[in-house]
């Protein structure tokens, strides 16, 4: 594994637990932890449980004892470290997002493709997706319960930005994190959304804001929460705290997506909501072992939203664990990934989301940002179709879109 | 009185009720009713308790016996009643939206204008304003109780458009209802989010959308949810039944927006929420009596949403009706409509929302469907300001405006 | 009408109302109001809409042109005016309590029956039941959607006598008020779950509690939720704050009550949940528009409390009033009360609930303190009846009761 | 550890991970894993990760390279093992219930406390205290955040025997189990509601209930929630499957208690909700990463209960898990459990809940199984203590009671 921060802490318990609620086909052993300061990596070595510890992450790649590379370091070193390690038959687990640009995700997609042919497997970790309320949200919208789908929303709401006085951090320097909320939280919804309607963005028009453009330096206690140091000057914070946007999926469906790190009061509210002709699913990960179901074709006067614990044996992911009602947290969300990843490894299939996927979303970033750039005008995800016309007024669109829509149902 | 549906019985009941249960300068007494067809409309006089009744609203402003005219017939006509009843010298209550055009709107606004100095006093049917929680809200946002304004969130989501079959009705046709979902629901959250925040809306990029585009011909049975008339040809639809938009605010807060009759399963879902620097409000009419407040100047460990009944005396107009506890209902933003507008005739004041308060309103609307209909580019609200560049990047455009609002907090 | 304070005010509401927005075969008419104050009767006579007034109750009973007489004074004075309308053939509405006594309830039972062969109807003012989750939730229990009731939980929960300083008032003196918590807000949910459950109390076993003995006396302001004269000797409170028991229903089944007015934060939490073999049914009055369905047959994996906005028009009186969504009040339950016996009186029917069930609820009352006077004993509700032996082991009680009930199904 | 069912799985699990996310003195080593199945205790082993086996659990009370026993057994087995662990000098986490009989209670409790003057530690499993939210809430009730304490509720609402033919299980054997409801599901709100109290009950009156009393024998397929086989016999479930009982603490508060397995649709709500003078708290553990806070000293107009996510770096554990806003599960409570033991024992200090307390709780049991044996007559907990006056009239009772408490405030 490479890195041994916050993600490093939430991976290597996924690590040492996956197997232990699990039926895998393998047993993980949790060999070299990787990193660049000496001293922290070896406490953090000995607290995630790593047999040894390397400054060169160089040293995983060349191990042959070593099977699967789990890259949890910032996105600007994913490229080099991932390429290298699928170059070497590594199997690769790359922490989103899968890249800071297009360019690089697109060869490292290229590359996974590539490996997949010769067994080597990749994922990238989209984690989210194994909530067991979302995994099910998935089947049931593949299993038709909310019809054909109407509307898309998604939000991730979070207020760690909103005091104007919380100190300057890399993760508000555009050189060093690449994106602010738009590609820290925004990815997140932006994957789930296609994943759990089954279809792609094509279009988007959105803007990106920095709310505080400026903010005190870090002073000593340097937490989320806390104030920076106000004595000194204040420094330019350089990504998004706000990100709001528009997409039009490739069926013509409409989508509205928000990232924010503004919203007071929210604390890590990733919601998804999918409105169809039938039903509706709505999700909020403050919420995670719930899912929201509305059945439009129930009896007439017992129609609303259902609360479902997402802990019966039926849900994905849950029989693994405790008694319905008794509650799973967030770290179960690794736990299940590489279980899955563990089980694609020792089965020899492809685990998703794939590179590909991951792709995908980064294309949809890049557009989100050029599009903000460009006064909000619509632009497509897919550089290599031909121009979209999703700015085109709604009655055309629609009556070219919807009916043949209809046709089919 | 002119116009007897839906909102006549809601008006009718507001008028009858109002000094019953407020303290009232003057006693309304329900003089005429006006409609169309002379059988529905001695029925309806009955039912709503009025004196007499005429197919001829002109009668109503001819009559010397008659101080308030109250407008609740569509749109389209809104602007000649209402203009013949100020130049006559009634009081005029005109339901929202003001006019069908942003040019007859302004007309209205100016012609109020002009009458109030003569002590004449006209109001907009923007009634979820006097919702209790609502009216709350302004309150503790004008007090501080969020700090700065950091983002807007409004949305409108019904779902009776939702299946494909429901049937064609006149509200969908552009024609006589002059929009969709954006003039008829959207207008609500447009004026809630700018009289909560105090703030106008400067510029907007935006999409409306007609997802189902052809609808079968209402049958026989004609009300909402049923199916229409199937074997015959479908219709088509021609205003929005979606409408997704982003707003600045004038000091240049972010404002998201939706107005929706997709939203499987919201049956009637206005909420807004105000995030701000050190609070949040948020609400959802189909909980009407609640009001969600975030403190973040609480203690530490004890900070969240607080979900505050407001029935409490302490809350706008709650101590005229039960104990603490005891809910009200939809019709009660009307009785308290009704209860100002008395009171403003009877005191001599001005009562809002006013007419150019309206306006306002309409001009967003109107800035909406200009931008959606040019590919969602950001266009200003009010023609007579200086060109907006609201769509400059974003960097640039939030150095220029937070730093100085910072200077002012 | 007699009395004219906070019930009066609903009442009369509904009696002006109902005809409004109900198709009724008759056309209620505010003739007299009566009361014991001359000042304020008068005020409020006109502020109800009353077109005379008395001070002796008499007159009512006397005058030829009234049909209705409705009591809304306190419970001591309901079986006088109530004997005397029924004996002069009026139609009698008598608020909850029947009366302060078991005997006296007894009498008005049989004398309302008795004037029901004369065509004179009566009805006793619990109205929750026209709330219409409630009437809904009785509905889906009778059509067998929980199947067989396994379990009543009912709570009536209230905080404003938490504080030890609110002031005395006459409703915490015995000798006016007849009783605390128990049978000022204990009654309804008692009513309430025997009506939904369609099954009678049979035995008890409770403890009423007196949680703050002593009060300030009432200042000048005097209200709820201020403090009493906190400089002068503090009063007896002589009635329970608290009443917590037990009940076996004739099915066997048991049943938890709880009617507080120490719950600190619940304003008018009147609570119902029957649970049953195969589906439940939850309601909270702090939202009232509201009712919890869970449905044990759904499919494996969807089943969950399904949150139903009780403003369709499937919902019982739902479809007199707005369109989806918009919520109703607490009034409208008188409303809906007026209506249906208006209703029963033009069709010469019995309304419910009889004085016969009212008289129920009152055995269930005496009973309750009764076995909080006897160390918790428990008592048979109907002293009619043979010796109750539900106090036995559970095990032979319920060998003898659950598989009867079980071969019936 | 002994023992390697449900428990088993949840426990290791902690003991593999607590060091991984907090600071302790020591680290736990997984050694031994005691059962009576070979094959099934040998798979167990490998799943936990233990190093070895023994059908004996005398084992590893004489293996000197142990120094914690872990017993995970039903509660009969629970004396034995403990009192020779003890003896042996060894510390001890004994699951609840503390033991099958009051007796067996008393005498582990005492050989506990003589243990620990020889520095050797015992704890109860009543794992639920470690959830952060309910250890913040005894923190709260203990700073006076709810005032002079009014009332206590309790619930622990399970659904898993409505099904009449929910197959019979070892757990509905009283032979086996000891007792249903009451024991199993009821002990932990008697213990909870104690310890956030920081008040011990001291008399009780309840009612134990078999809603179900006979169910058909398991078939192959034997899970929660499935058929049992229905073509054969019936058997005698000879526990409970309801319990409610009130409870007087020894300050004269009251508290209401329901454990049981019929409430169709709740799959674990346990509930705790106490209510003061000045505030109150509520929690559920269906949402248990949530607190509900009510401050009645908060400005007039803004009280409501408060819902509190408990992931801030100022709740009890958070602190060593994930960012605000992203929750925990149930086995985090007994990661922290195994926590605070290791740091007990590092430390030399005595862990809570001690044998003693767990006693305390037995002791409660016994009481309401008496009292329900006794026609719900109230009964002190204590043996030794003079007779209880419980059950005397409320007026009497109150008065001696609460005027003491307020001369206090």
């Amino acid at each position: 594994m490479v890195g041994y921060g916050f993600m490093g802490a939430a991976h290597s318990h996924a690590w040492r637990t996956a197997h232990r609620f699990f039926d895998l086909p393998l047993t993980p052993v949790l060999r070299t932890l990787s990193g660049r300061t000496e001293s922290a990596l070896v406490a953090a070595a000995e607290r995630y449980g790593f047999e040894q510890t390397t400054t060169r992450w160089q040293d995983l790649v060349e191990d042959p004892e070593i099977d699967v590379i789990d890259i949890c370091t910032p996105g600007d070193t994913h490229f080099e470290i991932a390429m290298a390690a699928l170059a070497a038959g590594k199997h690769v687990l790359c922490e989103k997002p899968l890249a800071n640009s297009v360019e690089e995700s697109a060869k490292m997609a290229a590359a996974a493709t590539e490996a997949s042919r010769r067994g080597i497997r990749s994922i990238c970790g989209f984690s989210y997706r194994r909530t067991p309320a979302l995994a099910y949200a998935r089947q049931l919208v593949a299993e038709g319960a909310v019809g054909e789908i109407r509307q898309v929303r998604a939000q991730y709401l979070q207020d760690w930005l909103s005091d104007a006085d919380a100190p300057m951090t890399w993760r508000l320097d555009k050189d060093k994190a690449g994106s602010g909320a738009l590609g820290d939280i925004g990815a997140h919804i932006i994957d789930l959304a296609q994943w759990i309607s089954g279809q792609d963005i094509a279009t988007v028009s959105g803007i990106l804001e920095t709310v505080v453009p400026t903010r005190p330096a870090a002073g000593d206690m340097q937490g989320l929460g806390g104030k920076g140091d106000l004595s000194g000057e204040r420094q330019q914070v350089t990504v998004d705290d706000v990100a709001l946007f528009t997409a039009r999926f490739d069926s013509g469906v409409l989508g509205s997506f928000e990232a924010t790190r503004m919203a007071q009061g929210r604390k890590n509210a990733m919601r998804v909501e999918i409105n169809g002709s039938t039903g509706s699913i709505a999700f909020d990960f403050e919420r995670m072992n719930e899912l929201e179901i509305y059945d439009a074709t129930a009896d007439a006067g017992r129609q609303g939203f259902t609360r479902v614990l997402t802990t019966e044996p039926e849900h994905p992911y849950a029989a693994a664990w405790w008694p319905t009602g008794h509650g799973l947290g967030y770290e179960h969300t690794f736990t299940h990934e590489i279980a899955d990843l563990v089980r694609a490894i020792g089965e020899g299939t492809d685990p998703s989301p794939s590179f590909e996927e991951a792709l995908q979303v980064q294309r949809v970033l890049a557009a989100v940002e050029a599009s903000s750039a460009d006064g909000s005008r619509w632009l497509g995800v897919d550089p290599s179709a031909p121009e979209t016309t999703a700015q085109t007024s709604q009655t055309s669109q629609t009556s070219q879109t919807t009916p043949s829509q209809e046709r089919t149902r």
